[in-house]
């Protein structure tokens, strides 16, 4: 990853140039720095034609518009769904947009938002309310990814939950959960300091996944039953392995964490207690629900805010820093322009 | 597994005693018989205190009730449900009666129908109607699973299905699905036999999962989306891997077959489709479906009727003959009286 000067996108037909206010570094993009090419194309995207040079990351962003069309007006404070769809496949006309066979991502097969300026398709954007912060614009797209995940789990109200790794995703997942009606939230990591964000933004219990018993801890809280949606929210087999532990019978363990290798499923131990397991790609439709869940302040983001810097810091104070401290930090946040 | 005169069991409260017509060897059967105790308890069952000592075999029947009680004449044609329940536990209260904390099973928990005698609980029993048959009543039971799985995997109308395996439960798959409004049902199994049975049954196409370009040949006959429900009716990583490459993005794999090994899961293959996998265990209000089922004639059994046996045979020309000569058999009925 480079910090480079390059000439600036002009937007085609459909599309809107922005002026990026902030965005945020997510667990994809470290996954680019460390073992990409992951999400960014092998080979030309159909859409974009990109995936054979060099890339701009980001794709957690809010911004503003800079060049006015007949829908937008310049100034509009917008943040934009990553998706890059062909809107003409089975799936896009079934309104089934993640599921799109030429689905691109903004950032990967794209520039992306680690830059001043950004250049999006116009479906893309969504305006956001004055009280949504350009920081916590900044929070639309993993908020959304989050609400996808609980609708994906089938979670409903009274349910009882666990979020494995609280991560960016998780925490927002633990709140999305609260707001959507669980009666009880555990939280596991193993890092102190997320465990106590997750207490102070309502976590029913914290755990530390390597504390004894914690599987037995669950069942006493639930009455013997435990809980009817997992999260895994890291992308292991210890951490699925924990998901089997901690569902109820007819639970959902929702697949969020991304593991790059096989997970071994004993599906003899989920047999006798129908339990499902779903994954999650993305977001369809979930970004007027995280900007509602921010507006609302049913989602708090401020405490998950554990860095900002500047763009010419990104690798150092950014990539690094998440990689090589993950005990301090849960989202930093990068400005392209003034650091705020 | 041995066959030997014991005394007939009498009815208890609540229990209605059988003179069993017909009952069909499963394959969780030949699993406790190869690899037992599997569904058998290891301890005393909480609700019937069985699982020490021997216990009598055989769970998919018809019969006669031959003592009445309020409910139940003298003579009337029953089939029964296998689940043994407390009734009393949070989820027998919510009706998931296959969740029951104490769930056993006639003819592993308690004394099942290989004999001339059962007796099982009265809530187990429904009523079999003229046109109908014994025969027919013994695949009540299997088809209740069927119908479950098909619920389970949320088919729908209009859906395309794949269905890996063609023992008896992936021909009972095969035929609900059609029922439920499946526009396409491939069938996949190595038996050029069971594939036969699966043409004549209404299957779209019929493949040998071991011929090359499988998971392409699906692919081309559903304009290259694949199918929305895979019924995994083997229990094997292979069987697995097949309903992993011929699901379509939003797909569902149903685990029916039974592995006691974990699987590899590729979820990084799953989740850009957002593939989802469900589970099941038995049935739980399924047997009046299945009975229709039969009743309308949208189920045909009759061509999976490979042998019909006497008691005494159970194990030679039972058990031995279907795990030796699979490329024969489906379903093999097992007549306690005479031989029909």
């Amino acid at each position: 990853v480079r910090i480079e000067d390059i000439p600036s996108s002009q937007p085609q037909k459909g599309q809107v140039k922005l002026k990026v206010s902030v965005c945020g570094i997510c667990g994809s993009d470290i996954h680019e720095y460390q073992a990409g090419p992951v999400l960014i194309p092998r080979s030309p995207h159909p859409l974009t034609g990109r995936g054979t040079g060099p890339v701009v990351l980001g794709h957690e962003f809010s911004g503003k518009v800079i060049e006015g069309n007949g829908k937008w007006k310049e100034g509009d404070r917008v943040t934009a769904s990553a998706l890059i769809l062909c809107g003409e496949c089975p799936y896009c006309k079934k309104g089934q947009y993640n599921m799109c066979l030429k689905l691109g991502s903004v950032g990967f097969a794209s520039d992306g938002a680690f830059a001043e300026y950004v250049v999006v398709p116009e479906y893309s954007l969504h305006s956001l309310p004055d009280s949504v912060s350009d920081d916590m614009g900044a929070f639309v797209e993993p908020l959304a990814v989050a609400v996808r995940a609980i609708k994906r789990s089938r979670m409903e109200i009274g349910h009882s939950v666990c979020v494995i790794g609280a991560g960016p995703l998780g925490l927002l997942v633990l709140q999305v959960a609260l707001s959507a009606g669980a009666t009880q939230v555990f939280v596991l990591d193993p890092i102190e300091k997320r465990r106590e964000v997750a207490r102070n933004l309502g976590a029913t219990a914290v755990f530390d996944p390597h504390e004894d018993g914690v599987g037995r801890k669950i069942a006493e809280l639930t009455n013997g039953l435990r809980v009817d949606c997992a999260f895994e929210c890291v992308g292991s087999q210890e951490a699925f392995d924990i998901a089997v532990k901690v569902t109820a019978r007819r639970g959902v363990i929702c697949m969020v964490g991304v593991s790059l290798h096989p997970i071994q499923v004993p599906f003899y131990r989920l047999w006798g207690h129908e339990k499902e397991i779903t994954t999650i790609t993305g977001y369809v439709d979930e970004f007027p629900s995280a900007i509602s869940l921010l507006e609302s302040g049913r989602v708090d983001v401020n405490p998950l805010i554990t860095g900002r810097i500047s763009l010419d810091d990104l690798v150092e104070k950014g990539f690094e820093e998440l990689i090589n401290h993950p005990d301090k930090h849960v989202k930093i946040l990068v400005y392209p322009g003034d650091k705020k």
